[in-house]
């Protein structure tokens, strides 16, 4: 009777008898009514102990897959014809065929596949992993993590002693105009960006970005379907006189103080008229500070956010680059009028931090570590930048173009060149790299690679140069 | 001329004079062309370093707000004028009267706040909080966090190691067939709801839900204005002959194992007809497994995901419960074919988990430490369920009616009183619940009160039933 049944040594004994048996029933191999072997004899044929089967018999008893008569024995119970028979086909199927799933939900409309593990030396927006300083980092997590407040629910907001030390971070260091009540923590840059497209977002709205720009802020702008229309640039910011022939729009995504991939910077003037047009149009500017800390071609600039009191700008910045990418921490500032619909969305969609991690960030700030981390790093990423610099024009001269405003944690290098293929490439021999390309909207393309030297070593630069001219100059 | 500048000693002195002077020269207080004092006479009269006004002059000049001329001194930048002159009005308000904000986003549909700190004892859903093994947990913490693997970006997915262990996990406790290429890592349960939303609802879809049930699940799903149709339930489980006459639907959420909050089971008929309604309707069942580990008044009966090869089933759980809220960790576990689309909309919306809180749990669930865990929970839930049900049956005879199926971390008290207004009263006294009203869909509701006991302590759970019956005896 059971001797189609393989109980195998890898897995739990019981667990697997269970699935057996319950399968069996469930495909009316075992009919409704059918008696099964006493637990003694199963236990016999199976070498296996008695103790298993007489559980698995009591789990499928209270289940509702079996029923005992005192003095009778166990069968199959006989509600479950009652169950199966009225309803067609569907579960006379064979074991494993399975069933004919519900349609299947669409692939969104865009190109490219999930990223996969984005760890390579050179991958844009990866800071320097060795450098970190995980000692003074684990002290810090170590006076946090047993605090028994630290163990429920929080406020979806964010934990409060972090938005405080981000408010004061960001007042202090990038002019930013805020107090903790208008930070909300989010889950990196992408659950901000997605936040905003939520709140602010209609039907037929259009979204404004900078062409090239970064494509995280356009897939979690354009989640919903709304037009996005390319900003061009100009000397490598956004070209503000173009802005009137581009008509209305509920959101403009742009990098001010550093044009993400191209590294121009908006001057004042070109600031006031940004915001202005803003003003006039009804548009909501999200300002993505995403490297402000680590800028070498020119000195940082305060954020256009803090130029006036009530400036219509959604500011947004994360720890990814400035401590780990690993922690998912990010923050938006937004005006007090907005924060309520933002928390709303956070709510409904899920995607808090756990308050461990923001602890010990909050703790980080607090005690002075993250601005000397940061100084570090500054210098650190400074020195690879003039290596990475000296490198590429001395070796790659002619081949491709270093863009220098570009430098911060990365440097675009323009050419003449199948991008895609070559960033490709690139990655077999161990290099990460975006293709420029992959940066614009629409057809009208420029080829090079964005290239994120600050979490390369001094010796994968100098290789990652050379393997780069071997590579160009068999074109 | 800068006497009207005030710096105060509480704030960082540069900070404040280039916030100062900047706003002047916005607002035009000081005009295009105008002089400042030189440094060494602003530093006098402000009675602040040399050093610090040359370095808030070089900051205003690096961003255009300020200009110099060798020999003549320091000017408001020429360019100024020309940015705001040909805009009109806007930008010439006095400092702090602010700007006008573009149109606001309108506040959801839904009518309550979001929940801020629910870390009250008696809250539904917060598990016991000094129970927690903190020592071991950090033990195992301190294992994962200095690897350097565990700083970067990882796959989107989450954690391989992690999955594997859920995996493993469903499999032999839960009975659900999966592997791990079949789970995804959610923000907690909110983020997987969320997802599936997005995945599966096109304009129009309608979604059941089970009337009354989880609120968090209703805000999710129904975030796009889909229409939400209640189930009945009967005997405190969904009515599965009612599905028949509610027309088609998209999406199917339910708590088969444990209907939230009423507690009922589904048996092995209802389950059977269940899916196979699904299955002849297109329609994706959603099963919220929320707290399997902790069943009282039955047995836990396994997930109905695994009833099935490929069941239209997807599959959700937490370690909110199991482990800590402040984790945010949860599961998700579809069918091979549904892991694409669900990846795009995380990559997409964000919310991903920091690594060494995967990490740290996959080890905690692998070296057995998990199971002892849950082992130990599952007796002390179990004792605090029965006082809690001799306190309530003993003192509030008459008063409110326990549902006693509903026994896992909470117990429903059914009774005919206003229990929003006891809700909120309980609050007061440092007790949480939630009002039974609140899980209903539509006007047609039952009043009581949802108790999380699994947090309270044996004095507060003595002290809440002597609360409640004063106030009721009041009434």
């Amino acid at each position: 009777m059971i001797d189609d049944i393989r109980l195998d040594s890898k897995h739990p004994l019981q667990h697997q008898l269970y699935q057996e048996l319950s399968e069996r029933i469930l495909d009316q191999r075992y009919p409704s009514g059918r008696q099964l072997p006493p637990s003694r004899q199963m236990a016999h044929d199976l070498s296996i102990s008695r103790n298993t089967v007489n559980a698995v018999y009591e789990q499928l008893k209270a289940e509702g897959f079996l029923q005992s008569f005192a003095g009778k024995g166990v069968f199959v119970h006989e509600d479950i014809k009652s169950a199966v028979t009225p309803s067609g086909p569907g579960l006379h199927k064979p074991v494993g065929a399975g069933m004919r799933l519900p349609p299947l939900p669409a692939l969104p409309r865009l190109k490219s596949k999930p990223v996969e593990d984005a760890s390579l030396p050179f991958q844009p927006g990866l800071p320097d992993l060795d450098a970190f300083p995980i000692r003074s980092w684990n002290r810090t997590l170590h006076h946090q993590e047993s605090r028994r407040s630290l163990r429920g629910y929080d406020s979806i907001q964010g934990y409060q002693p972090l938005r405080r030390a981000i408010a004061a971070y960001l007042r202090t260091s990038r002019g930013v105009r805020c107090e903790e009540h208008q930070i909300i923590i989010t889950n990196g840059a992408q659950q901000a960006l997605s936040l905003l497209a939520e709140v602010f977002l209609q039907s037929g709205d259009n979204i404004l970005c900078e062409n090239p720009g970064y494509r995280g802020a356009r897939n979690a702008l354009g989640r919903f379907g709304n037009p996005l229309v390319p900003i061009p640039l100009k000397k490598h910011v956004l070209d503000v006189e173009a802005l009137a022939g581009l008509g209305p729009a509920r959101l403009l995504f742009c990098t001010p103080t550093h044009q993400y991939p191209m590294g121009g910077i908006l001057d004042l003037s070109q600031r006031m008229a940004l915001v202005q047009w803003a003003q006039r149009n009804g548009c909501w500017i999200i300002e993505d500070d995403y490297d402000s800390e680590f800028h070498f071609y020119n000195k940082p600039f305060a954020a256009i956010q803090g130029m006036f009191e009530n400036a219509p700008v959604l500011y947004m910045g994360s720890f990814s680059k400035t401590l780990l990418p690993a922690l998912r921490v990010g923050y938006l500032v937004v005006p007090e009028a907005v924060v309520e619909p933002v928390l709303w969305a956070k709510q409904i969609s899920g995607g808090e931090t756990p308050l461990l991690t923001q602890a010990t960030i909050a703790e980080f700030i607090e005690s002075g570590q993250f601005t000397r981390h940061l100084r570090r790093m500054r210098q650190l990423y400074r020195d690879k930048w003039q290596l990475f610099q000296h490198e590429v024009t001395e070796k790659l001269g002619g081949l491709a173009q270093p863009v220098a405003e570009s430098a911060g944690m990365h440097l675009v290098l323009e050419g003449n060149f199948d991008d895609l293929a070559l960033s490709q490439w690139l990655k077999t021999r161990g290099f990460g790299s975006t293709p420029l390309s992959a940066h614009f909207l629409g057809e009208d393309v420029r080829t090079g690679l964005v290239l994120g030297f600050a979490s390369a070593s001094e010796r994968e630069i100098t290789q990652c140069v050379a393997t780069l001219r071997s590579a160009l100059a068999k074109q």
